[in-house]
């Protein structure tokens, strides 16, 4: 498809960062979570290897902190995930995959813990507080769900230790990888965590103050022209590359957290109210697809997303780029579980694919 | 701002009737239900003559059938709107506000009941499905709720009746407002329904069959060509012109129906099982906004969407658009009811609005 315009209005919402990001020069936006996530800003390819090389100030207000407070706080957020949350730490990030009671995927967020009686669900594309809602409605919970107002800014790249370091101060040096502190800018604490859509390194400043937004982007601007910051977004090649997966790309509300090799991110022999822990203990090793990666040495063409062997489908191509560092064409793929068993490569338009676990491991395909 | 584009991909996803669109040159996307909505061919302008002249074909797929089936369909329903859905006709459009127990809104979509057992919700953009699915996980219901395979057309335009009953008879001519017939097309039925986002005139079918979307797309088009038919979209001008809210835009999950007028389609007194019925109630009268049409004869620059007088904050613009067939710059706003009380008109920029009731009434304003 030839590029389209995004029609732009309320209900795509603009963010605190919009005009910076707009005066950044802007290309490209998706929509997520109803709300404006900048792509690109030079082209898919300039904008990776600059990420790969120096740091970048990505807008991910979209996304939304839905904050669940309350007595029983602790019971909704388990319920909705197979995770076991008792182990969670304060300030500590944690990947989790919520279920519905068939045991499929409603999004796949990360859990951030401040109290029992306080947490937020830092969620990807799709309207989680609506669901938490109905659910703690329904079972009368004592909880309030909201859609809290903070606007995450990422910070990534390379240099980004030393950037966001010359802002919070050299405490951000010593926060682990999920881990977060809550560090001050022009006097208000926000919170800072090592995390972010990328696997070049960095920060995600969970700011919490409307009127700091555009001097926190300038503050991440002028301190950093020695180290060619630039605005970024998360980028297409470097997150195929790296295997991370997108919620409503790579999976969605059909998709169950095998199928998605989320098992390591989901305790469902253990004793916790979890909604999906039956369904998912019926599923186990009986699902039907398995995300994998397939590498072609050539960009391959399609028809309409599948992927075909003698007439019959075997896969759903769910997200594909070419790799400019690695000279391959990566795809992430939904494949029958009955093809993969017995093959290890796939053949479309001629090319041959090779067929590999995820993430992608450059060292063994090339 | 600048135009952008948008960065599509399969959580964006695409429809059946996608590669007509993109044959037909279409310019501009937004994404709604995580779905591409055409938007524009031409210019909203020149898009905006033909509709009010001849005839268009929309995609609008992205307003998902949300199925509740089974036997506590009904009472599940019922508890998502303050609308007395008790005399819902068989096979009748019937539009009402969903609203949570605080009685702020979580999408208007149109409900149409196949059976007491069976019904869909027709939304607009908020996942209402996670809702529906949570309340009824909460309080045990026994109901299936998922998003039907279905992808509404839209015919608009004057020509439309015309257009809609070559394709599918004559019977098309007696179905009134918000009424469908199931009628059948290639030897399948589907609900034909006169209704759609615009008061130029038309009809919605529910297409149901897969294999029939590029059929259908191009017999409209084949059976149409005298009639000027062309491919189009929602309109912002003509949508604003008639004063049809736009669920995101307008009004969101932060209103209530009070504040966007919606109080008709409310039985807030009668005696019906539904969550927001107490809150609504404490509400009523006491709403803290109106939604209003505001005219300027000439184009105003809000800032931040901001109508301020004396440095208050009397209005939150939500929606804009010169009108080319009234010359007028029309506005949809959220006004302080305390500002309303003692004005009808506001300065904006050193221009004057005419402060008025929606749907706009030009005769009444030029």
């Amino acid at each position: 498809m030839a590029d389209k315009i995004l029609s732009i209005s309320r209900r795509t919402r603009k963010t605190p960062f919009t005009p910076r990001v707009e005066a950044a020069g802007v290309k490209g936006y998706t929509v997520y979570n109803h709300m404006l996530l900048p792509t690109y800003f030079n082209t898919n390819e300039a904008d990776y290897w600059h990420l790969c090389q120096d740091v970048q100030v990505w807008d991910v207000s979209c996304e939304r902190q839905i904050e669940v407070s309350g007595p029983d706080s602790e019971r909704l957020i388990q319920l909705m995930t197979p995770r076991d949350i008792s182990r969670a730490v304060i300030g500590q990030g944690l990947y989790a995959p919520l279920c519905d009671e068939y045991g499929l995927l409603i999004n796949d967020p990360i859990l951030i813990k401040f109290s029992t009686d306080r947490w937020w669900v830092s969620i990807a594309d799709s309207d989680v507080r609506l669901w938490a809602r109905g659910i703690a409605y329904g079972l009368g919970l004592d909880v309030q769900v909201r859609e809290a107002d903070i606007w995450p800014l990422a910070v990534q790249g390379p240099k980004a230790e030393e950037l966001v370091s010359r802002v919070f101060g050299d405490e951000v040096r010593s926060i682990r990888f999920f881990r977060s502190k809550m560090l001050e800018f022009r006097g208000t604490a926000m919170m800072v965590m090592r995390s972010g859509y990328s696997k070049q390194g960095g920060f995600e400043i969970y700011l919490n103050d409307l009127q700091l937004a555009l001097p926190l982007w300038d503050e991440l601007f002028n301190q950093g022209a020695d180290l060619n910051v630039r605005a970024g977004g998360p980028n297409l090649i470097e997150r195929i590359e790296s295997g991370l997966l997108s919620y409503g790309n790579d999976m969605n509300f059909t998709h169950n957290p095998f199928e998605c090799g989320l098992d390591h991110y989901m305790d469902i022999d253990a004793d916790i109210d979890c909604m999906s822990l039956q369904a998912l203990r019926a599923i186990r090793g009986k699902h039907v697809h398995q995300l994998v990666g397939i590498v072609f040495d050539a960009v391959v063409e399609f028809n309409d997303f599948k992927i075909e062997v003698d007439g019959v489908q075997v896969g759903d191509v769910r997200s594909q780029v070419w790799s400019p560092g690695h000279l391959k064409f990566l795809t992430l793929v939904m494949m029958k579980r009955d093809f993969l068993a017995s093959n290890d490569s796939v053949t479309v338009g001629g090319k041959l694919g090779n067929i590999v676990d995820l993430p992608f491991t450059f060292d063994a395909v090339s």
